[in-house]
Formats: structure tokens, C-alpha cells, sequence
């Protein structure tokens, strides 16, 4: 046995059954052990970061890491935005990077690079194996990290040689690391917050934003008239109805300083203070008031539903239903708006589908309007490095083998990021509809130009502007496999949404907005 | 004046003309620097590896640098494959990266990463400003650097504050530091060894590959006897009629072994010793003899052209006319071969083409068919991380202002990295005519795949097939503001090319291989 084929039985023994690959050269002997071993299945992705972005929409829907296969640094370098977008989201990822044999590394063959440095800058957990004997050894520990603290991105670096050299052994998986119990002293303080009189926020974040932890914190809720907020960010909310209408904390910092403003304490549910995506000329970097108190609850890595059942008991707070979120809304009409698009969403997607939100500044209002849609989960890009979106709505319909309808809210100056996604979309026949936002512009940047103080002049229109030539999503879907049309109203998106959500496959709309 | 127009200024008195750019956010400033202060233009990529091959072609065919502009530690990992080719190309570029403020810093917001340490495991210099009274002094710093050892990749960071902080010095443009001089010593010694009558190869790398160097090293070779060959991959080499018909190291190792084999001593003109892109199980990393001897006539950061002439000085090698290439080849007849192809290239080419390729396995005996055609340049991917040959395709051409035609022979799974490339080219309007060789597979990995000693089983297959569904360039083109049309045969390709010869733009021609 070598040590690829060791590494393969390790990690199906690990529980360890997703491949997503994007393999060079140094990868060969890796592919040729699975097929060789049965039971990993393998999803190929055109360019790195879309492996990696499928990575992440599979642990936040299963819950389990997957593995990667990435080519030398260069191809980790690829998909490295992607790790990024995870580690902020604490998804679990065995980053599996094939590199140089170590007897030709010190050669500085031309794709060597410095693998490691590059991996240490984005991961939780970094190990380059020296020998085939030990890359079943490396790769139980790989797992073990990628499932620690909720969720961490854990890179094995893979010598070739160490793969094809024989002597590989199987290694027994690791006991998981469980996410750290509740700290009873934090839990008290929290509790006399709470009763304190002060007004108080319940910041939430993580695992407190599934259905679970929502029915806690509302009944700390009810209990002792804290107010909920959800993270502007969040690797998975749980909404629609029988879930809490919660609001989120704004992007823009006036706006979030002005919805935090009222709150003397702040309370962290696995959530970290908040702060802005960027500093301002003029503007705090934290949108809490600057004498607001804060209080942690549970850290990330902590167990958040575990801390919310302290707190109920601590503080006695009784079962209490869960608001009516009211009916579900109507579709909307005419030229396309953030509103009616988002009632749109909110009156047609099936029950449990899975919304992977790339939809940057055009689905900033979409929350209030989607409360009352049939349950569902919300997938916020949450690292900022944009091109999460369709590789992220790729690998959450993997990971739920199809059942579920993964509707993909996606900004077109980031959907060019990873658009190759839509391939492995159609190769895989996965049931995932594209809302193609195109506004042919960096919108979000028009925005930020202007909040410079200047007027775009036309060098700066050149850099925000992304006519000239126009995009035709439609000609690049079908080029990829995926059958598409274009949509000027929202009646003709909501006639080609309901079309899609029938079929097997995947969908793109091209909506012009 | 702030911290982002004292850098405009800096850079346009140190003579950096040309930004290539994907912005966000935190180089909002630096944008609106660009208004403000004429001279400076902009090409838009709408993913940062497409921005930073731009710059390699760039350097590469006008010996200048230019810069880049790139959002934070995300947008430089995307951007990070092309600096690692560009770096081994050894081509100059001030890649500037714009990054949080250095306030908002320690709040670790989400788009904050590791961009010091990504930087360092690619460029040759990295500094982050402090203030924006530094920016002016770290611009030329940066120039400078880049400027150095034949071109080098320069990284500033640059914290929002420092560009919208008032206080902009502009810095007067540091002197560039020139390449090596030759070393007298290792001139003799060379000398020495090419009297001796031992069989001498003289390998040659970087600016020797030029027309001066290779009519220096015909002077060398036909006073002595020498050999010479070229490094296999190259930054640029002058090809065609007036040109020396070079051969390179091939490939593949067996055979770069047995290419090598006759040769007791090996002069390295800034070459490295030739070994393997990748090492395999039970062959030599180093391609050459394992008894040959080495002589380095000048390093890479030396000076090739003083070096070589420093030989013929010191062997007195009197000026003798190159070889004839014969006359132009046939164009090929019916269904593509690479042979066919190479001579259908050859055939129509223009004068002062720049061949941009990136055609992996399908090009490799691309060149003793090419020898005969017009003068042109050829331009290799140097450090092996696919995705280069688009843009840098861009790059040659904006760098040639668009006087030079430019044919990307281009292989359909490394053409998927970067496809974004065509847009710019159809925004800027550039004479660039991709041949991409569809052969709907990662056809090198199939024969990696075959050296493992395995016949590819269902997984692998699935890994290494590009198929299921088809991709079809035609449409992506299309959909990227690129005409492109299909051809089946070397007649139908002959005539497609010669057509996108005669227009101003891009054209894509997808042939059928």
C-alpha cells in the first residue's frame, strides 16, 4: 500500500467521504488510489477557488469537512480566497495541497514556492508530510483539526513522493475535539446583565443562528426583554417561518453605529464585537457605543447552543412559541427592485431551500422581506473576498444530495470570480438556480467612490464599470453547460424561478436590475 | 496632496505608466488619485489573476514595469499565481495591494488576512507604508526593486489611511540598480573550457534569448564548436526568419535526459541547471549527466548580453552571419495535428507577431516548425501555474500599444483560469487572436496518469475529463464581448486567423483538436 491509497482509507475511516479536486502532476498517484479504494466521491472544479468555495457550502450544510485536492502552491494560491471565506464562516476543510517530491524541492523546479507559508497564512493547522509511512498519521490529525473549534481549515501538505512510496499505514480516527462547554461564570455575569435594567443586545452568531438557538435565545428573550441581532454576516441562519424575523447588524458602519447606539450592554453569543468591513476616514472602526459594556457568553469555538441552555436555566426562562412571522409574502411586479425581488424570493422558494447569498450591496434590504418565506437556510459570504457565491451554492447542494433547492442570490462582479462553478453545476445536474444580479458595474464600489467625497471621474468609471463590453450571462451560462435566460421584470424572473425550481438541474437568470 | 496622489505622481516621475487593476474598497482613494492626475493608464481585469498576468506580459515585452492594484490579502492570493510565473520570468512589477487602515487593523474586520506573508512567498521585496508622508519614499523604494536584477516582483501594501491621509510627499525617482556585470574570472574560465575540446553546451536563459545574445552566441558557437540550447521555458525569445533555430530542453524528462546526454560540460548564460518541472519515481531531478561539469558564464540577475560579449571578446570570435531558416513553411491541410498547427501559424503569421504561449501539452513541438516564419517573439509560461497564457496575451498586447499582433495558442483547461482575460481584451480593443486547442480534457494529466503505471479507472477519468458537458468557447467568447467562431480543420483555422489578422480586436478561434 502507498501513501496515497493510505490516506484515502484513513480518511473514509474518518468519516471523510467528499473530494473536491482540482489535481495536478504532483497529484496523480492521490487520483489513481481512488479508484483503487471505493467511497470518496470526487467533484472536479475548474479553477481552485471554486474547489475550495464547494468546501465550505458543504461543511456549512452537513456539518462535516470534505477534503480538497489542490496542485503546489500556486493552486492552493488559487483557491486561497475561498479558505479565507471559510475560516471566517468556521467551516471545517481538509486542505489536501500535493507538492514537489522532497528529494526535488531543493532543485527549485518551476513550480516550487513556498507552500507552507502560503498555507500558515489561511489555516488553523498546517503539516507537510516527510514519508509515506506517516501520511495516514498526518491525515487523522488533519481531521481531527478540521473538526475542532466548531470548524477550522486544516492543510496537509503531500510531498509526491510521500504518496507514491510504498510502507503508507491506515491510521484509526482521532477523537473529534468538542467545541468548549460554557463558562458558568460567564453564563452568571450574563444573567445579571440581564436582570440588570440596562438595555442589553444578545448578539448572535455561529451555531445560535439555527433553529435551536433561536428558540433559546427567545426565551431569554421573552424572559427578560433582551433584544436579538444577528451578525451582519452568518455562515448559516435558519429563517422563514417558525424561525425568528431576526434583524442583522447593518453593513454600512453610520447605519450600524445608529442600530447599536441604543444598547448599553452587548452581549457575544459566539459572535465578536462588531466592527466594520473597513475603517473611514472620520468613522469608528466599532459600531458599539463607546461606553457599551460587553459580556461573553460563548466565544467562537465555544458550543453556543450549550451556553443559551446555561443562560435559560440560570435564568429560568420558560418555553415560549416563537413569533408568527404572518403570511407568506406576494411576488413582485414590474422593473426589478431589492424589494420586490426579495418578496419574489420569499413567495416562491419551495420548502428547506438553501439561499447562498452573494447578492452584495443589492441584497442588503432583502432580510425584512424574506421573514415570512417557507423555512429555509441563508448562506451569507462572510470572509469579504468576493466569488463565494456559486461555488459555495455548489458544494451546499452536494452536500444535501440534491434534495434541496440551493437559489443563488449573486452579484455579477463576483459571480466572474468563480463563474466556472456553473460547470461543475452542470455536470453534476445539481438542482441549483442562479439569480444573476447584473447591474454591469462594481455598485457596491460606485458607493464607496462616492463616500471618498469625489465624483467618478472617467478613469475611475473605467475601473467601476463593467459595460463596454456587456456581460451576456445567458451566452456564458450555456457555454458552461447551464441552460439560462434573461429577465427584465420580476414577473418573467418569478415565471422562470418556478420553472426551474420543477427541474433536476441547475438554472441561471440572468435578471437586469 | 494625500498619501494616494503623492504616489501617482512618485510613480509617474519614476516612469510607471500603465496600472493594471482590479480595485475594492480600500483603494478607493488611489482611484480617485487617477482623476486627478493625468497620465496614468488603467486596464480593468475583472479577477486579480488576470490583472497580474497582464503585468508579466507587460514587462515582458517593453522591459518596464508596470504596477497592479490589488484589494487586501484575498485579492492578492487571486492575483498570486501570475506574480509566481511573473517572478520566475523574472519580470518586474510594482504590485501595489491596498489593505485595512492601520487603525482598523488589530480589529481583525473580515477582509482582513495575512498580506505581509502572502506577499513574501512571491516577491522579492515587500514593504507596508506607515503614513502618508512615506508613500512617495516606499513608491520609488518599490520601483526600484522591481527594476533590479533584470525585473523582480515588488510588493507595497498600502493601508487605506496611508492613501487618504493628507501629507503626500512626492519622491524623486531612485536610480536603478543595473544587472551584474560579468565576472571576468568566470569569462576565462568559460573560455577555457570551450577550447578544451570537451563536448560544451552553452544554455542559454533570459536576455540572451534576445536577437543581441543569440548573435553573440552564434559567434561563440561557431569560433568553438559549442552547442547551444535553450532553457525550456522562456520570458521571451526572438524567433523566426533573421533568428537562430534554437532547440530547448525538452519536457519530458527521458527525454531532456537523453537530449543532455552528450554533453560533458554545461555553461549556464543566466540559466539554471535544467531539471524536471515535477520529480518522478526512480528518475533524476537533474536533467543533465550526473558527472557533467557547470559553468556559469552569468547569473540570472547578471547582465547576459555583457557576458556573452565578454566571451567573444575574450575568444575573439569574429561577426558571422546566422543561419538561413529556409523558406516559410506550408500552412497544414485537414484535421488539426500539432505539426499542421505549428505550421499553419508559421505560415501566416505577421511580421512582429508575439506568440503568447500557454498550449501545455498539444504545443510542445510547436518550435522546429515555427523556425522559418517572420521575425516574431515567443513567449513560454515560466513557472508552470496554468492560467497564464490570456493574460498575458493582454498584457504583450497594451504593452505594444496594439502594433503588434499577438496569437495566444492557448489549451482549453488553462484557458478556463483566466477566461475573464477576453473581456479586457474585448474593452481595450487589442489585436489578440486565441487559438484555443479544445481538446476537452486535461490532457497532460492523462499522461501523468499513464507514467503513475495505471489506466484510468471511473474517478480518475472524472478528474481529468473536460467533457460532460462540453465546454463551448464560441459562446463563452461571446459572452465576454470576444467575436470567436469554430473550426474543425487547418484550412477553416487558416482562414478564421487570417481574417483576425486583418481586424483591430480580439478574435477567438476554437479549434477542435
Amino acid at each position: 500500500m502507498n501513501g496515497a491509497q493510505s490516506l484515502v482509507r484513513t480518511l473514509l475511516a474518518a468519516g471523510v467521504d467528499t473530494c473536491y479536486a482540482n489535481p495536478g502532476t504532483s497529484e496523480m498517484h492521490f487520483v489513481a488510489a481512488l479508484d483503487t479504494t471505493p467511497g470518496m466521491r470526487c467533484v472536479l472544479g475548474l479553477q481552485e477557488n471554486v474547489v475550495t468555495g464547494m468546501a465550505d457550502g458543504h461543511f456549512r450544510m452537513s456539518g462535516k469537512p470534505a477534503c480538497t485536492l489542490l496542485h503546489c502552491g500556486p493552486g492552493l494560491a488559487n483557491g486561497w480566497a475561498n479558505l479565507h471565506n471559510a475560516r471566517r464562516a468556521g467551516s471545517g476543510i481538509v486542505n489536501l495541497v500535493g507538492d514537489q517530491a522532497t528529494w526535488h524541492r531543493p532543485h527549485d523546479a518551476p513550480l516550487t514556492a513556498d507552500t507552507e507559508g502560503l498555507a500558515r497564512a489561511v489555516s488553523a493547522w498546517v503539516r507537510t508530510s516527510t514519508r509515506a509511512a506517516e501520511v495516514g498519521r498526518d491525515g487523522v490529525a488533519a481531521v481531527q483539526a478540521a473538526r475542532s473549534a466548531n470548524g477550522q481549515v486544516a492543510t496537509l501538505i503531500l510531498p509526491s513522493d510521500t504518496c507514491w512510496d510504498e510502507g503508507g499505514q491506515v491510521a484509526d480516527p482521532l477523537p473529534p475535539v468538542p467545541p468548549g462547554a460554557p463558562d458558568p461564570h460567564a453564563v452568571q455575569a450574563v444573567a445579571r446583565a440581564l436582570r440588570s435594567g440596562r438595555r442589553v443586545l444578545l448578539l448572535l452568531a455561529g451555531a445560535a443562528l439555527l433553529a435551536p438557538g433561536q428558540a433559546l435565545a427567545w426565551r431569554v428573550a421573552q424572559a427578560t426583554g433582551v433584544q436579538l441581532m444577528a451578525d451582519y454576516a452568518a455562515a448559516r441562519v435558519a429563517r422563514g417561518q417558525g424561525r425568528l424575523p431576526l434583524r442583522r447588524v447593518p453593513y454600512n458602519t453610520d447605519q450600524a453605529v445608529q442600530a447599536l447606539a441604543p444598547y448599553d450592554e452587548v452581549v457575544l453569543v459566539n459572535a465578536k464585537p462588531p466592527v466594520g468591513f473597513f475603517g473611514y476616514p472620520g468613522k469608528p472602526s466599532r459600531q458599539t457605543r463607546p461606553d457599551a459594556v460587553f459580556h461573553v457568553l460563548s466565544r467562537p469555538e465555544q458550543d453556543a447552543l450549550a451556553a443559551l441552555q446555561s443562560l435559560v436555566d440560570e435564568l429560568g426562562a420558560p418555553e415560549t412559541p416563537l413569533p408568527e412571522a404572518g403570511p407568506a409574502p406576494e411576488p413582485g411586479h414590474g422593473a426589478p427592485t431589492p424589494e420586490g425581488l426579495a418578496r419574489t424570493v420569499a413567495a416562491l422558494m419551495p420548502e428547506q431551500a438553501i439561499v447562498c447569498d452573494e447578492s452584495v450591496s443589492y441584497g442588503r434590504g432583502f432580510y425584512p422581506h424574506t421573514v415570512a418565506a417557507a423555512p429555509h437556510d441563508w448562506l451569507h459570504l462572510l470572509g469579504g473576498a468576493i466569488g463565494s457565491g456559486m461555488p459555495m451554492a455548489t458544494g451546499a447542494a452536494l452536500a444535501t444530495a440534491g434534495q434541496r433547492r440551493v437559489i443563488n442570490l449573486q452579484a455579477d462582479g463576483s459571480a466572474m470570480y468563480t463563474l466556472q462553478a456553473l460547470w461543475t453545476q452542470a455536470r453534476e445536474r445539481l438542482p441549483v438556480t442562479t439569480v444573476l444580479l447584473n447591474n454591469r458595474s462594481y455598485k457596491i464600489l460606485l458607493g464607496e467612490y462616492q463616500n471618498v467625497g469625489a465624483t467618478p471621474g472617467p478613469t475611475a468609471m473605467g475601473m467601476l464599470d463593467l459595460g463596454r463590453p456587456d456581460i451576456d450571462w445567458v451566452r456564458l451560462a450555456g457555454g458552461l453547460g447551464v441552460e439560462a435566460a434573461r429577465a427584465q421584470t420580476l414577473e418573467a424572473c418569478a415565471d422562470l424561478m418556478a420553472t426551474s425550481f420543477r427541474r433536476d438541474g441547475p438554472f441561471l437568470i440572468e435578471l437586469m436590475v
